[in-house]
């Protein structure tokens, strides 16, 4: 089944592209082709409309881990919406390579894995276990760009 | 216009090679090159002397956006000024891949990308919309090495 | 010399693979393979039989520098390990390319490069300066998984 079939068939709709507040100038591309790799620029949570979506602050404190795994959720179909956009076709990518996963971190909280989980688990469940695979780094932030609790940055390859 | 002479009509120039404070080591490479990949170390703010460059702090705080945008712009001289020496001539670089933006953060300051635009903003005006294009991510650190408000590493093509 | 047996020469042991935490899933690969590049998973502090290793909190508070040089060296053991189960054999490894090091460090400590060393000197003693020769940043996190105070994440390059 296409990617975009079982993104259809799981109910989830691909974000419009990122609408940051009027102060927020994006002189950078979301996903930076070359050769068969597409560098995918540290993306937030999302809304369908391309607004980013709360809540904000800090896992542990302001955010539980629950909501910053949809969050992480969130962020990875606007990844997905940056790939299919650059891409045009989602089955391009034949390899996740690297996910860089930063949570918005309150003192203490020392579970970032569990909180992009939320990224992990939805590219395996889209792309199975050979071109889903990955490697990743989960990490606790001091801060994120409008208070998001989750950035994620990452690697894919895709056929020319 | 070559960009060396784009340097110079702006008014710019590139730094001597990082001279660190005689506590700290410097065990790898400002850039290292594999195959049409240059890799590029975690770069602070230099001045033209090699000396790390101040304001120092956390932006938000004891920092300035202002300054922190310079901060950002002088750390990315330092990085023109890495390839520059690692490949001899900076038209060599056929296309910015990625750049990872670190700022040392206070409490609550969430603007890392008007930083972070002291980077993008001079690839961009020196490479243009093409070769400059670039993957990005801004975020917040807890802390950077000696206390500087702005620590970037990047990656970017070039050819053989 | 071989690197198995340089690190047999020097005492060396390479630890098993991570054993999380009862509650911690690791849905991502520990080295994700593509082409002749091999991007490793941020790695922490391992005993040798797989076991999380402390001390655990912040460097510069909970953690002195020289624990926690020893914990990225540490660290870099447990990356070694992967790749060697990876790669089969860790002389296939012909470049390091980049060292991420990230530092869990409290409010005012900013010599991230002397606690990243442990992982840097580790490599050049065993690669040697061409081979072992890596871009690299050292940085300090908010948090790390677990209250570790160390995360080293990487990319090496291999013969097939």
């Amino acid at each position: 089944m296409p990617i975009e079939q079982k993104l259809a068939y799981l109910g989830l709709a691909l974000p419009q592209p990122l609408v940051p507040p009027a102060s927020i100038k994006l002189p950078f591309h979301w996903v930076r082709v070359h050769g068969d790799k597409a560098y995918v620029s540290g993306h937030v949570p999302q809304h369908v409309d391309g607004t980013v979506a709360g809540p904000f602050g800090k896992v542990g404190l302001d955010v539980t881990i629950e909501a910053a795994y949809e969050a992480a959720r969130l962020t990875t179909l606007g990844i997905l919406a940056s790939l299919q956009r650059e891409l045009g076709d989602l089955d391009r990518v034949t390899a996740w390579l690297r996910i860089f996963g930063m949570v918005n971190s309150a003192r203490g909280f020392v579970l970032q894995p569990k909180v992009i989980d939320g990224c992990s688990d939805l590219v395996v469940q889209l792309y199975g276990p050979v071109i889903g695979a990955h490697a990743r780094a989960a990490v606790g932030m001091a801060e994120l760009p409008l208070g998001v609790p989750v950035e994620i940055e990452a690697q894919v390859a895709f056929k020319l």
